[in-house]
C-alpha cells in the first residue's frame, strides 16, 4: 500500500480560502497551518475508534465517515467552540477503493455542512480498521463552556431525546428485523453534532457548565459534577423520549436513556430563573434543538451523587438507581 | 478496562503555568484550550504508530513513550515550529501497569524536555497496541518553512548521519547479536528531534525548504522537488556516516541511508553562497547538530528527479539509482 497515493486519491483536498480564511496549509507538508483569531483560545480533541469496539466491521462506511467526524464535533459543541479543521489518522487492512469512496463522502459531508476541512492526519496498513480524528477549533479566551462551573440550584437541561442510539444498537445485534431499527438507526450511525446551538448558547452567556453525552446520562453528568463539587437531582419522569422509546415500558427506556451511549446530546447546567430559562427556550427554538429540564444541581452529597427520581414509577426509578452500572459511576 | 482511570493514574498530569503558560485547560474536559502567540500561526502533525507495522510488540515501552513523540516533535522541527502541546490516543489489549508506567516515562521526559504537555486524548481497549500522537506548535505568520521554497541552485543539506535506524531494525530482524547493534539501536528507538536548531534555522531565515527524513531520503527528498517542481543531483560520497556505517561497504550503507527510514534527521535546502554555508556551520555548532552538504537543486528532469553521483563508486552509485525503491519515487 502506498500511503502518498490514498491520501491523495481519497483525502487530499484543496483548502478552500474563501469558506475556511483561517486554514492556510493543509494536507501535503510536513505539518497543516492556521490562524486562531485574536482573542481566541484554540480548542482540540481527539476520538479513537476501533473496528469492533466501537464500530462493526460491516457498517456502512459513509456513516462510519460521519460519524468518525460527528463525535469531533460534539467535543467542540460541548465547549461551545467553532469548528476550524481537522485531522484524520486512518489504519486499513486494505486499499478497499468503493469502501474509501463511501468514508470520505461521509466524511467530508460533515466536514462541508460545518467548513471544517482536513488539514493533515496519517495513513497506515493495520489488521483491523482504526480511526483517530483530532479537531481543532477556536472559542473567545475564558468563554469555553467547562465541566466545572455547575452551580448548586442549576437547573439541568439535555439537548434532544436520549437512548435512542442505545436501542438501536440493541436492536442491531438481538433484533436486525425490528420494525423500530429503521426509526432509530439513524441516532446510532449518524448522530448530529448541535454545533450552532452550542455557540450561540456560549455567546449568550446562559450555560454554567456543559458536556456533550456519549456514555449515558449516568455515565457523563457525574463528570460534571466532580469537576464543579456538587449532585443531582434527576427527574426520570422528565427524561425526553423519542416516540419510539415512549412506547417502552418506563425501565427500559429508562435504562437506554441513562446508561446507554451514543446519543451525543448536550446536557448543560443554568440558572434556574423564568428569564434564563425562556431564553433557553429562544434559542432551542431558533436553532430547532429542543431542550428539556430534567432535574436540579445540589450541594455536593457523597453517598448519592446522583438522586434518580421518579413519581410515576418511584420503584423503577429505586431499581435503577441500584443496578450496577449507576453505583458504578456513583463511587467515583 | 475503566478509560478514566486509566488516564487518570498514568496520563493525567497538572499543566504547570509557569513552564507551558499557554496551556490553560488540559485533560479532563470535553476538550483542551490552549493560546497560540499573537502573529503566529498554529502547526499541527499527526501519526500513527501500530503495533507489528511501526514497532515490535515486545519493544521496550519506555523507548516506544519517547519514539512515539519524537516523530511529531520531529514534524514540528520540519517547519522550524515551536512545540505547544499534544493529544494521544491510545488502544491497548490490557491494562498493564508495568508498560504504562514504562511508556508513560518514556512520553514524558521527552515531553519536559520540550516543554510540551499532553493536553487531551482518548483511550480504548483494542486487539493490538494503536497509538496516535497529535502535535500542536506555533511558528511566526508566514515564517513555516515549507517543504515548496527550494529554489535552483540551492545547496541540499541533511542534519546528523543517515542509514543508522535503517541499518539497526535489520540487525534486529537478522542478526540481533551483532556488535554494532549496541551503537546503532538508540537511533531507530530513541530518536532525537531537532527543535532548537530548526527554530533557530527558522528564525534566521536561512532555509528555503524543509524536511524530516522517516522514509530516506530517496523517500522524503522528492517531496520537496515535487512541490517545489525542481530536481536534485546528490552525491552519494557526502551522505554522512555514523563511523558503524562508514565501515560497511559502500553499497549496503548507501542503501540504509537513501532507502531506510526512520532517521528523523532534518533535510532542508539553501542559497549556495560562501556567507550562508558559514551561516548553517555556525548554527549548527550553535546547537550541537551536525550538518552537511549533499547536493544541489536543479532544475526539474521529469524523466532523474534524482541523480545519484559517485566519484568514489560510480557503478555503485548507479546500481542504487535503477534499484526498485529509487524508480518507485522517480516515477512519481
Amino acid at each position: 500500500m502506498d500511503e502518498f497515493s490514498l491520501i491523495g486519491a481519497y483525502f487530499k483536498r484543496a483548502i478552500s480560502p474563501s469558506k475556511t480564511p483561517q486554514m492556510d496549509v493543509g494536507v501535503g507538508d510536513d505539518a497543516a497551518l492556521f490562524r486562531v483569531a485574536d482573542g481566541h483560545q484554540c480548542v482540540v480533541s481527539s476520538d479513537l475508534l476501533i473496528e469492533g469496539r466501537h464500530f462493526f466491521a460491516d457498517v456502512a462506511p459513509r456513516a462510519l465517515g460521519h460519524k468518525s467526524l460527528a463525535v469531533n464535533l460534539s467535543d467542540l459543541a460541548a465547549m461551545g467552540a467553532q469548528p476550524l479543521g481537522f485531522t484524520l489518522s486512518i489504519g486499513l487492512p486494505r486499499v478497499d477503493t468503493e469502501w474509501l469512496s463511501e468514508f470520505s463522502k461521509g466524511l467530508f459531508a460533515l466536514a462541508d455542512e460545518f467548513n471544517c476541512p482536513l488539514i493533515g492526519g496519517d495513513t497506515t496498513q493495520s489488521d483491523t480498521i482504526v480511526i483517530n480524528i483530532t479537531i481543532f477549533g477556536q472559542v473567545p479566551t475564558g468563554q469555553a463552556i467547562l465541566r466545572s462551573g455547575a452551580q448548586v440550584g442549576d437547573d439541568v437541561w439535555v439537548t434532544g431525546t436520549l437512548g435512542d442510539a442505545a436501542y438501536a444498537l440493541n436492536l442491531m445485534q438481538n433484533a436486525p428485523t425490528h420494525s423500530d431499527l429503521a426509526q432509530v438507526r439513524a441516532r446510532l450511525e449518524m448522530p448530529t453534532p448541535h454545533v450552532a446551538f452550542a455557540c450561540a448558547l456560549r455567546s449568550a452567556g446562559l450555560a454554567h457548565s456543559m458536556l456533550d453525552v456519549s456514555d449515558g446520562l449516568a455515565g457523563d453528568l457525574p463528570h460534571i459534577l466532580r469537576a464543579s463539587n456538587v449532585s443531582a437531582r434527576i427527574d426520570c419522569d422528565a427524561l425526553p423520549q423519542s416516540s419510539v422509546l415512549s412506547q417502552l415500558p418506563a425501565a427500559q427506556a429508562w435504562q437506554y436513556a441513562v446508561a446507554g451511549g451514543d446519543d451525543y446530546e448536550l446536557c448543560l447546567t443554568a440558572s434556574a430563573t423564568s428569564e434564563v430559562r425562556a431564553a433557553l427556550f429562544d434559542l432551542a427554538q431558533k436553532f430547532a434543538t429542543p431542550i428539556t429540564r430534567v432535574g436540579t444541581i445540589t450541594p455536593m452529597n457523597q453517598e448519592n451523587q446522583v438522586i434518580w427520581h421518579s413519581e410515576r414509577a418511584p420503584e423503577v426509578a429505586q431499581r435503577l438507581a441500584c443496578s450496577n452500572g449507576f453505583n458504578h459511576f456513583a463511587s467515583h
